[in-house]
């Protein structure tokens, strides 16, 4: 998501370091410590402005959530959300999410949600595509064995590669919705951009696949 | 597909043992003896009326197809095409296709076709899909290793069903298509059924998927 440049975001993500987290480098592997309890950790990468997010930490509190953007804008939105409703069970990150392991340690993290991640259409830019190899490689690493990712777009054509991706990694598809939306799925929560498309009446593609339990050094 | 009862179809199968091969169970491990040559053999299940199976056998004169359906009807409607534009390289049998290691060796066949397969889509009779477990388990042992299914519908819930059917078999998706006639796809042919359904504008979906390379008991 590319938002407009807002002005004084960089001076409000600095003011509350209690939610959009310093030197998040430090936690790595400490991040059950910062929340305080065992919980489960879920991360969205490239939360965008956070409704998604926000609404998840909302609806589980059972469950510890982390967003993550690279954008200052966005992640100021997101965080006015948290602080117009706090909650103890997010926390955001304003860091480029293409090296992940520089934030979390092996099996540190529950599951990766992937929400309307940037198509990057032209065949030439398929390596910049957060379901590309490489990107799954990061995420088996942070992720518990048989950890999950969670990926929904509207984009066609990057669906119809990331299955394709997701398969040829490895992983297995544990369900597919080709029009969530008309589907009988349950507690579903939109993102800003999921909720201006579904009026259009276009289908939402959404999938749940599971890396393989194996050994990770 | 179900079609009508047709008159003289039996009669007209039984005349023509040259395309409809009689006692097929014989020929289980010996259909390149019978097509008298070495070339790929690769079988439709449930060829419904022919078009598909017949125009691929014209198509490519390289490999060696047969086409399977347990319907007299269709099948003699098939054999029709035949007589019309008589083929050295496709041969029809009339069987049930639920159990295929009756009519195949291990090893035998190199690719499956699934063109539109009824969709059973009450949940209670999911196991009578082409695409259940039960099925890709006899479908990998008449394939030869790393042998493709090649799949296509317009049933969406078909379709989701499929892709993590396959997928949590432990077959690895090869390329997906979520609207094949919009797609840049080149030589697809289109089956019957296709040719209506096309031209109602809704999507085809389509699946290229293989088995594992493993030892095969």
């Amino acid at each position: 998501m590319r938002v407009r440049k807002r002005k004084g975001a960089e001076e409000l993500i600095a003011a509350n370091p209690q939610y959009v987290v310093e030197n998040p480098q430090n936690w790595r592997g400490r991040w059950r410590e910062r929340f305080g309890n065992d919980r489960p950790i879920q991360i969205e990468i490239g939360m965008g402005k956070g409704q998604f997010i926000n609404q998840m930490a909302q609806n589980h509190p059972e469950i510890n959530y982390i967003g993550i953007d690279m954008q200052v804008s966005v992640v100021s939105f997101a965080l006015d959300k948290l602080l117009a409703r706090p909650l103890d069970n997010l926390q955001l990150l304003y860091v480029d999410g293409s090296d992940l392991t520089d934030y979390f340690a092996e099996n540190e993290v529950d599951l990766i949600y992937l929400n309307f991640s940037d198509p990057w259409p032209k065949k030439k830019h398929a390596k910049r595509r957060l379901t590309y190899k490489n990107f799954l490689a990061i995420d088996e690493q942070i992720l518990r064995p048989a950890g999950e990712i969670h990926f929904k777009t509207d984009n066609q054509a990057l669906f119809e590669y990331s299955l394709a991706s997701f398969s040829q990694y490895g992983m297995t598809l544990i369900q597919v919705w080709l029009d969530l939306h008309e589907s009988d799925y349950i507690g579903n929560v939109m993102t800003e951009y999921e909720e201006k498309f579904a009026a259009k009446g276009q289908p939402i593609y959404r999938v749940e696949a599971k890396f393989k339990v194996k050994n990770k050094n």
